[in-house]
């Protein structure tokens, strides 16, 4: 083979895998776990990686296979996974004091999960070697030193986690940088400068990512000699050891987002976060909230093309894999990070899309919301009612009457900002794109205490009428407006199968004007979904039974319309 | 009066009033209620404006007259608030194009605010004067310049907020100094740059605010001159120049917390925000995740002595007030900020507090929480404690049982936070200091629609039972917890006439544990008040009706137990 072919070979090598700027490095199944109110069983493991591969990330930390015997077990699995994209590491310790690395349980169960990397996190900050781990300063690099040798030993990849390094750095520099020095010529292949109590603000870091890329450009340690081809410039040197350079930071001052970034400013190519924000205490750095700013306000390539686009939609995934909801507000990927409340927002926004839009939500794959509410506007509106009837525009005449009957209905306490499935039906009355599918004839509900069994019950009894018939059903519940719900959809199902699938997946409800105590009226927000989708509705009343009532009929009906459009377009 | 003496006394009154270091400006009322799910009664305003007057702010954003009837109520109520140290302003726009302020209603509107400032907001990005107002750059510098004027022959203090001013600078830095130049030139007291659309990172605020504090250093205007002694050096004027100008960030980019830190590093001394971090799309900046890292990690004075430590409370208090939760993983004040769940985590903690924390959470009023371990606030529970029996210290064997009977309630979702009342009746049971004044013996609630008359109706029946005699009482209601509430009462005030003058002040609803929708737990929380003072009591239950009822007789027997203490102190 000549070295012409050669060359050429390893060229179209280098374009078929994807070669990312900066690696992102996800560690929901590990630190993410270890928030609270956050277990995954096996299974959900595997959801997870699966999840992250699919967003392209480099690197999956899977699990502490030495600390939890479950995380043995999905390695065991995982060797099957397939994964595309990411690659598996183990998460572990140096060694403990006083025993080889082979005779340590941990290091040696490290490889038995048999991954292409190992992490091995030790100790920057002198306090923790000397009154947390009682060693010596000595023993602590020694710790180091060996474990990192065992792994290169055994052919690993060894991605060195220098925990609480902006904490030991700011207490005795020296020695924090002593412990990279020992690390990085023990053969480690990535150096992570970790914030692991979460209080560093970005200066910091920004200036420890600048001297540690000093120090590993300047250090001839092996993982550097690869990437190296000669006659590079200080500057491009800089760049070449900014590849084995890491951060992973927490946000226990709100700075997580800015500490991971600015170290990418700073030159650091390598970021550990979770992808939701899971983690101990507030959280580590979450990656849907960074990796965007990384791609498109940096340019720097971190996932595969058009993978960046899912990101809302895998964020929102393995959220629910730990029924945990994705935060309304959480940058980019939340529901209401595009969502316009001001009528002068929702205005700029349809004159000029950046005037209120940091980036397009499309790149994200997120949506741009108008919310109906007093503070909007006709804009908002026709913009919303077009998704109906594309001809509507601000000046249609339904766009007027939605706004007049939209102002009365607030006047009221109603509010549609986070109802969208109530708005829509709102304009197709207005459109006469409508006519009921059901009413309810009578209801009564019964609360009572004690009940015949001693309890407090209530049992609902609903007569409905379709198109001619009627139904009677009733239900118990563990509270009026359960023993309702189950009392309509028991009555309706005859009519409707399909409703069978629905089920409410939240319940909100809001008192307005709350000076009027019992009295005043109450705003019940529902939301259904069928399994495929989710929507919302409202109602308001004096009467809780009432406003819920009205949530939960706008909510079965929305469901029956998009079933009839979707089922009987051809007809319509 | 000798010039000694007068010198003497304006010292005094220097020392006496609180002078802050950073200037916390609250815009929760204004810029908060533009968030999604958002919106107060006047009522809940003028709760928000204690809560944060207590706090200690400087300033508190309290609406936008112009735009909104609602806010022009609050400032006519305002008027009488007595706060201590924060001081109201009135929000809005420069005049709009082709008018003199005299003539723009909305001007004249915030004149009718009567506060003692004005918040102007005008436009530094030129996209947006040529694009979304639709007017020439002249004519722009011309609306902000005559605005201020206007306001600034009026007397008032002028803070103005250079909307969009980063993206303005990005795009053309020149005009964007220029606005300011502008606004400073009119008199405006404080230049605050916003970051409208929140999507701006760090580096970039800290190069902005040294431009823009060097502008002011050098400007000569009245605003800085008043704080010249004359002979300052260049930093030290710079340092003064930085009084006058602020930071208002949001959190689109997850930075709004460093953007502000980073600003304040750059010597801006006024930080604008949400204490909760309520706002348009993602949130504005979060106060409360901000103040701590000035006052603990930059020393910087913020709040009068004392008040940081009430921070997670008020925090609580005003998430409350809107009906929503404090994010769990909030900095400093989430409920999960200093909560441990790995084991060398806990351990650690253990050997050394700050091994794994950043602040010590009793600073910022919060609690250290091992999960799965029975370490609780002691100390908080003996504080509150004291005030029933001043005998009562943190190893007070009542301390444990109460801490026991919290934690097992709150396990079952009750939260005794703002519910003062219902955790005086708990105390008192503990203590032994409580006697059932009146018990329910059984209760009917009955909603029906159509009713007699054809609409929704509900009706309640309730018997009780006092001293051993028995007492029935009906009543119809607006909804069935009115319903039910009317009847308890009216069958009360047989044995107990002054609960004639009590009536409910206000009603909330929270359910826990969405997820389970209509059949999840409901948390009522009730204030009554009897024109003298108001207490508030808590429910759960999953019955909205049962939770409701717990918390009706906690708050009739709250009434009760103080008016007997009252009258009868000398017998007992």
């Amino acid at each position: 083979m000549s070295e012409h072919t050669a060359k050429h070979q390893s060229e179209a090598r280098f374009e078929e895998r994807f070669e990312p700027q900066v690696e992102i490095f996800d560690t929901t199944l590990r630190d993410g776990a270890q928030g609270e109110g956050i277990a995954f069983s096996v299974q959900d493991k595997i959801a997870v990686a699966r999840a992250l591969d699919e967003l392209g990330v480099a690197w999956i930390e899977a699990g502490n296979p030495g600390s939890n015997p479950k995380d043995m077990e999905f390695f065991r699995l995982a060797r099957d996974l397939g994964l595309q994209t990411a690659k598996l590491c183990a998460f572990g310790a140096t060694r403990k004091k006083g025993v080889t690395p082979q005779e340590d349980t941990n290091v040696r169960s490290l490889l038995q999960a048999e991954t292409e990397a190992v992490v091995l996190f030790g100790k920057s900050w002198d306090l923790h070697a000397t009154e947390v781990l009682k060693v010596s300063l000595e023993e602590n690099l020694a710790m180091i030193r060996e474990t990192i040798a065992f792994f290169k030993d055994a052919g690993k990849t060894v991605i060195y986690d220098a925990e609480h390094f902006f904490d030991g750095w700011k207490a005795n520099p020296d020695y924090a940088m002593t412990t990279l020095q020992t690390a990085l010529e023990a053969g480690a292949d990535r150096i992570v400068l970790c914030d692991t109590n979460g209080g560093t603000f970005p200066d910091v870091v920004q200036h420890c990512v600048k001297e540690v890329i000093n120090l590993v450009a300047h250090s001839g340690v092996s993982a550097l000699r690869g990437l190296i081809r000669g006659k590079e410039s200080e500057e491009e040197l800089r760049e070449l050891a900014g590849k084995l350079v890491g951060i992973h930071a927490h946000d226990d001052a709100g700075m997580a987002s800015a500490n991971s970034v600015m170290a990418v400013q700073a030159g650091a190519r390598h970021v550990q976060g979770t992808l939701v924000g899971f983690g101990e205490r507030c959280g580590n750095a979450a990656l849907a909230a960074i990796v965007p700013s990384l791609e498109l306000k940096l340019n720097l390539r971190c996932l595969p093309e058009g993978r960046l686009e899912r990101i809302s939609e895998l964020t929102r995934r393995v959220a629910e894999i730990a029924n945990v909801a994705v935060p309304d507000g959480m940058p980019y990927v939340g529901s209401h990070a595009f969502a316009h409340k001001a009528g002068m927002h929702a205005d700029g926004i349809l004159k000029v899309r950046r005037s209120f839009e940091h980036v397009d939500p499309a790149r994200v794959g997120n949506d741009r919301r108008f919310l109906m509410s007093e503070v909007g506007g006709r804009s908002a509106i026709a913009e919303r009612a077009k998704k109906i009837d594309p001809a509507i525009t601000k000046d249609h005449p339904v766009t007027a009457a939605v706004a007049a009957r939209l102002k009365a209905l607030e006047a009221e306490g109603w509010q549609f900002e986070g109802a969208d499935a109530s708005f829509e039906l709102l304009v197709r009355r207005e459109l006469g794109k409508y006519k009921p599918l059901f009413s309810i004839e009578r209801y009564r509900v019964v609360s009572e205490h004690p009940s015949s069994d001693g309890a407090t019950c209530s049992n609902a009894w609903v007569k409905v009428k379709v198109d001619g018939s009627t139904e009677i059903a009733a239900a118990e519940g563990d509270g009026p407006v359960n023993a309702l719900d189950g009392a309509l959809r028991r009555a309706l199902e005859r009519f409707y199968p399909e409703l069978g699938r629905v089920r409410l997946s939240d319940y909100k409800v809001r008192v307005i004007n709350g000076n009027d105590a019992t009295a005043a009226k109450v705003r019940v927000l529902i939301e259904s979904t069928d399994g495929e989708s989710a929507w919302t509705t409202v109602g308001v009343s004096a009467d809780i039974i009432d406003a819920s009532r009205s949530a939960l009929v706008d909510a079965i009906e929305y469901k029956l319309i998009h079933d009839i459009e979707r089922r009987f377009k051809a007809y319509i």
